[in-house]
């Protein structure tokens, strides 16, 4: 697929205006490159699905095919099937969130989710307010849809509120179509919106009637500090997006979205045309899963497994990282976002980095444009503890040249120094 | 949630302009209808999974783990696994299409092709051109982003290419985005389209420079006469879109979509903000599934069991149908298309025909507005032979009455009889 990008395209003209606006997701390229098995991949965050025991997904499909017959066959019900959106309550009422199984739909994945989302909110033109950075799968979804995306700015306690409101302020009252959130480890920043800060975001959310959605992929994963209610425990109007990719494996392509039964409506009709239904077999084989408590001990594992990885990558960044570097410090999830001085461009680093063995993402790919090129986000979802820290140490070295320059010119005064406020750290 | 769409809607006049045009699809409540078991399906076109031997797919299922092991629950390419895509190759040159695995892309569903291919090539207001009647979800696909849709008359022969040419011609060159056909045993038709339409499909296509998208779920299904090469097999520049779920099960929801390189770099950013990726789980699944003989064996029992219904339900039209309806007679795939004469409306015989244990669907969902409304489908493909008969017999007690009082109209003057021309017939 490489070469069709630059072959001639007698169609060229021809495809709808949004196609020219499609951002390109970096992502995948980043899927690719992490297959190979001498690269030590920080970039991706593929949860390590090698420790979900086959034998309990095997046997989840016994059960599914004998117990559900051919139902798990067959075409389903656009919303999914009963027995998993039951499931899925249980899963919400244990973060905090009470609603049924008629307030939610089955998707595939949550990123399905931010699709439908995003159809049946935006015109051209809409505004949408998102987090800066924030995560490229919902860029690239709502990039379809040609919004114009405001970004607002975190530090280490999640989303700017303060700048939320001045930005709501501006747009006036039903300015935006939606503010999207994900207010627990979030990707890529790796922090978390405080109590706070989530009582004032539905604040200004009901204020200035702009509903909110919710991503909240890894509210499962938090290895230190107490659980956070998420935002739909608070407001039930909070449009919610869940996942099993974190909890089971991504490769059942399974979320959910949960939302005010009108929106919900329209969202169903969109998925109708989007793919009829979702997998039948997939949803049987994750009720079966779900079913007892095995999964939750193997859920344990996997998040005592990235706790590990996490200390080591902040040990390892610690240890190796220069002085005037910085980073988050996730209470959870997969990410650190690091932030260098001054405009140093992460993006041209990569290619060194790739060189020596270990990739990560530059910054500038989780906002709209332009901005967060002298950031970058590390995973230590999928790695070794000793991979990651000589991953770190890795990306040390390439920065630590880039970095020695940087300090000559600004001991030059070719250069000013970097801004303190630029830096997303803990 | 049926109750959803009546309720107040707080956020009404601020989803996108498209969700005022979205078709609410038919076809899901119809789902909903024939999962009563004491009700006569004749209007789903559900692949009788039944048949399909649980054993098999447990296998192939412990072969995708064992063998693909982590990589079938993990997040894969969007253009889908490279080993299923080299089976769709070998099926798809088996019908005559010669292509390469990087000329295609694994879908969610061969409806989520449909998605896919709208959301590249439409803007509002632009001319779609599709068969008339035409498949459901296309429309309801479609319409999200607000075409203007050109149906062209089926006859016995399929499309009639006579009239194409007359609506190309009165649009002009690149006049419409593309013509959509389902050219193998129409859904909802039933007809296919004779190798010499074909062949002047594809002239037109050429000479008004207008893309086809060949939509072919049944081309494997068919009960007499010889195999028709596909349009992909005669031009490699048609969009085909092909699925399992005819041959495997719809359950897994695969499909696939080749096009020409340019226009599926096009699709596949598309796909990425969609859904990222599709299930490696069902990928690995089928792949499995789809080596060596054993499917072919179960698809040979699917063929002669839909081939046993079809003549069942052809019998029982000649049977139990009044002499001026009309029906016909398909070759092979799921359905027959039956026209009532003059303006009987079916649409209000449906609650009847419920309500006596049968089930159809009313031909105008197969139009994009108001045409259609004297015809019906009939879907032979899930109920057992003797069952179809007794919901023949069924649905010509509902017409009988309408038909009786139609004649008095005709004969006392007050309603003209039905043209000939307006009948789709075998």
């Amino acid at each position: 697929m490489g070469t069709a990008r630059v072959v001639f395209d007698r169609w060229d003209g021809r495809y709808a205006a949004a196609m020219a606006d499609v951002r390109f997701s970096a992502v995948r390229d980043l899927f690719a490159a992490a297959s190979r098995p001498d690269v030590i991949s920080l970039s991706g965050g593929m949860p390590d699905v090698r420790r979900v025991p086959h034998a309990l997904v095997e046997k989840a499909v016994r059960d599914a095919l004998r117990h559900d017959g051919a139902s798990a066959l067959q075409y389903g019900s656009s919303e999914g099937r009963r027995p998993l959106r039951s499931i899925i309550v249980g899963l919400m009422g244990e973060s905090g969130a009470r609603l049924s199984e008629d307030d939610l739909v089955v998707t595939s994945g949550a990123q399905q989710g931010l699709d439908l989302l995003a159809k049946v909110f935006l015109d051209p033109g809409d505004t949408v307010i998102c987090e800066g950075p924030t995560y490229v799968g919902a860029l690239q979804a709502f990039s379809v849809y040609r919004p114009r995306v405001e970004c607002i700015e975190c530090d280490g306690h999640g989303m700017r509120v303060d700048l939320l409101e001045e930005t709501l302020r501006r747009l006036g009252p039903r300015g935006a179509k939606f503010i999207y959130t994900i207010p627990n480890f979030q990707n890529p920043a790796g922090v978390t919106l405080s109590p706070e800060r989530r009582r004032r975001l539905l604040e200004l959310s009901r204020e200035y009637d702009v509903p909110v959605i919710e991503d909240d992929p890894y509210g499962r994963l938090r290895y230190e500090g107490g659980h956070i209610l998420p935002l739909r425990a608070l407001d039930p109007e909070v449009i919610y997006l869940g996942t099993f990719s974190k909890i089971f494996a991504p490769g059942l392509r399974l979320g959910w979205l949960a939302a005010p039964r009108p929106i919900l409506a329209k969202v169903l009709l969109a998925k109708q045309g989007a793919d009829l239904c979702g997998s039948s077999f997939t949803q049987a084989v994750a009720e079966r899963y779900m079913t007892g408590t095995a999964w939750r001990r193997v859920l344990a594992d996997l998040t005592r497994t990235y706790h590990e990885r996490r200390d080591a990558m902040l040990d390892a960044l610690a240890e190796h990282f220069p002085a005037d570097v910085t980073w988050t410090h996730p209470e959870g999830g997969f990410f650190v976002w690091v932030t260098l001085p001054g405009h140093l461009d992460t993006k041209p680093l990569l290619a060194e980095a790739v060189e020596r063995g270990v990739t990560f993402v530059p910054g500038s790919d989780f906002y709209p444009s332009g901005q967060g090129s002298n950031s970058l986000r590390l995973a230590f979802c999928y790695e070794e503890p000793a991979q990651i820290a000589e991953g770190v140490r890795r990306i040390a070295e390439v920065l630590e040249d880039k970095l020695a320059l940087y300090h000559a010119f600004v001991e030059a005064g070719v250069m000013p120094a970097a801004p303190a406020a630029s830096r997303l750290e803990a």
